[in-house]
């Protein structure tokens, strides 16, 4: 293994699709296509949400109105419009604890507070929740459900009853980011938070993992009324959208070639999840680690006695590059043992060989 | 004329491109090119400001370093980005009057405190501008000093000179929006205000009026320091920019193809200007009219005892739809009497229909 380990550095650091999972040739296939039948409107100005047939091809596959769906450049960027529209400066926003960095950096921008909730391996403690929630009612809570970035874990059924009851009942919006949500290798759906309280949810998806992220499709899906005034603010901030994109997706999407696009990507996936759950069982027996049934991630909780400040540099010299857990949290310090490994781009030797790694580095 | 004017009405409301100016099959090819070539990193999550050779092209084509360019999905959005980076709510911004009506959006968003300076035929009234910097000089100056959006007219040098040194002379920047300034089609380039403080202006410009603005390719070039600014603000909003695009106008630059579909829109708008001075000259000797050299619009100035809840009606009637001029100023009165004139999507001939039956509603 010496020999590898000097060779070839294998980064655990980025959850994005690897190169092999584009479907590069369907693309252009379809951009031409879309370019040819479309090319007056794709290149024209046009105002936000974008391309007509699309946001009617999504309606009908949330078995919804075209008025429910706004699409943007990015899910994260529908996420940004959404904080300036629901949070004044102060007011109080819940988010699991860990949770996606990103969105971090966006509370604090639009000045929330945060109230984090500690997570547990079937979504947030609904108790602490609820004593929050008593003390001081958010404006938001923002939840991944679905094999959550960082964890990889998804909220059980009961828990997700309770906070769409809860958000009906304390009103407040739950933004439910679900990217990971199709990307299911084993196990059965939990009902989406959005189908529970479709009044109460704001539920973001995107093409990110199920096609390309460089493409930068996000959708939201939501009440009619919330979706005119994303879209007011969104003409406002850049007019449209990037049009010949959403031409290409909603051509790809009418040839039905997304579905088995999506079983092409669990077919990869879903043995590189197995190989790190495998790995992890070999090497690292005392630490304790989440069982994700898809997405992108597995998270580990390193044992006492670990921190990021030591892990990472010793990590980095025997060819390892980790994300600083750190990140995830909004007290950092919560993030000392915590570590976000995502499994879709890396092969399964590379998952064992990372792991074969990383066990000798932590105490 | 009477049938015509109920058979078919004239559109004078947006400043678009028409659709046969989009070279629509060379776009299919260079982006067929670009995602073959360089799909792993177009399909890819790429940081703010994107796809790198594409940056690198147009620091080659201003002359400056990669570092000076930030690209986008609109240059509205970076705009957009510049008013949260540089205002502070109650922060003065001094704007021309008339300006684009969608700045005067987001300068209001931003709660900026907007001057707004009178318009002359040669850029704004540098008397009041000087009174107003002398008074409370502003943290920014919006300005579209080619071919301006409404009016059609362009700042003199002399007026460019003179803004460049009180920007440094004042600390203040300039924002420079330029997205008509390679549309000249007659008389001489004026220096770029960049070009005359390179250290205190931003300047704007896209790829939407000179190739197709669904693309939404818009950029910033500008001193590097506000570069990274903007890129870090960028990447906390969508980490990167849709790829697929910038690679597609990459491959059409590369291929030389710019300059030439540059050519081909000054030889299809030239005759449309043209014809549409002459109809003035011809229906509205009464009125006053801007004479550009380039861009999109001719503006009209209509003699006292007309205004727009009246005019737009009756226009609406016979079978014209005009801009309600009032949307063009700061204090909305002041454009009772103004009318924006987008000649490029429309041809000669009906340039010429439109002013015959605009002239007799004019009081």
């Amino acid at each position: 293994m010496t020999t590898l380990q000097t060779e070839k550095i294998i980064n655990l650091t980025r959850g994005v699709p690897p190169a092999e999972a584009f479907p590069t040739e369907d693309l252009i296939a379809c951009e031409e296509a879309a370019l040819r039948k479309y090319g007056n409107i794709l290149l024209q100005y046009a105002q936000a949400p974008g391309f007509v047939p699309m946001r009617e091809w999504l309606a009908n596959h949330y078995d919804l109105k075209p008025g429910n769906i706004f699409m943007g450049n990015s899910s994260l960027e529908i996420l940004n419009f959404i904080t300036q529209l629901v949070i004044k400066p102060g007011d109080t926003v819940f988010a699991e604890s860990p949770t996606y960095d990103r969105t971090n950096t966006l509370l604090k921008r639009a000045c929330a507070k945060i109230v984090d909730i500690p997570m547990e391996k079937d979504g947030m403690d609904m108790e602490i929740f609820e004593k929050e929630l008593k003390k001081n009612p958010p404006v938001m809570l923002y939840i991944v459900a679905d094999f959550q970035n960082p964890m990889g874990s998804s909220t059980s059924a009961v828990k997700r009853h309770q906070l769409a009851k809860w958000a009906e009942q304390y009103d407040f919006w739950i933004v439910e980011d679900a990217p990971y949500r199709p990307l299911r290798y084993m196990g059965k759906d939990e009902p989406t938070i959005m189908s529970l309280s479709p009044e109460k949810v704001l539920h973001l998806s995107s093409f990110s993992k199920l096609l390309a992220p460089g493409i930068r499709f996000g959708y939201m899906v939501g009440p009619d009324s919330f979706v005119k005034k994303v879209t007011a603010w969104a003409v406002d901030t850049y007019i449209g959208p990037v049009m010949p994109t959403q031409g290409m997706v909603y051509e790809y999407c009418t040839r039905d070639l997304l579905g088995k696009n999506i079983e092409k990507l669990k077919n990869l996936y879903k043995p590189r999840l197995e190989a790190l759950l495998q790995a992890l069982e070999k090497y690292l027996p005392r630490a304790d680690w989440t069982k994700p049934e898809g997405g992108f991630f597995v998270s580990v909780f390193l044992p006492d006695g670990n921190d990021m400040d030591t892990l990472i540099p010793k990590a980095d010299r025997a060819g390892l590059k980790l994300t600083d857990g750190r990140g995830f949290f909004i007290n950092p310090g919560d993030g000392e043992r915590f570590l976000r490994i995502p499994f879709c781009s890396l092969n399964p030797q590379e998952l064992d060989n990372a792991i074969e790694r990383l066990a000798p580095l932590i105490n």
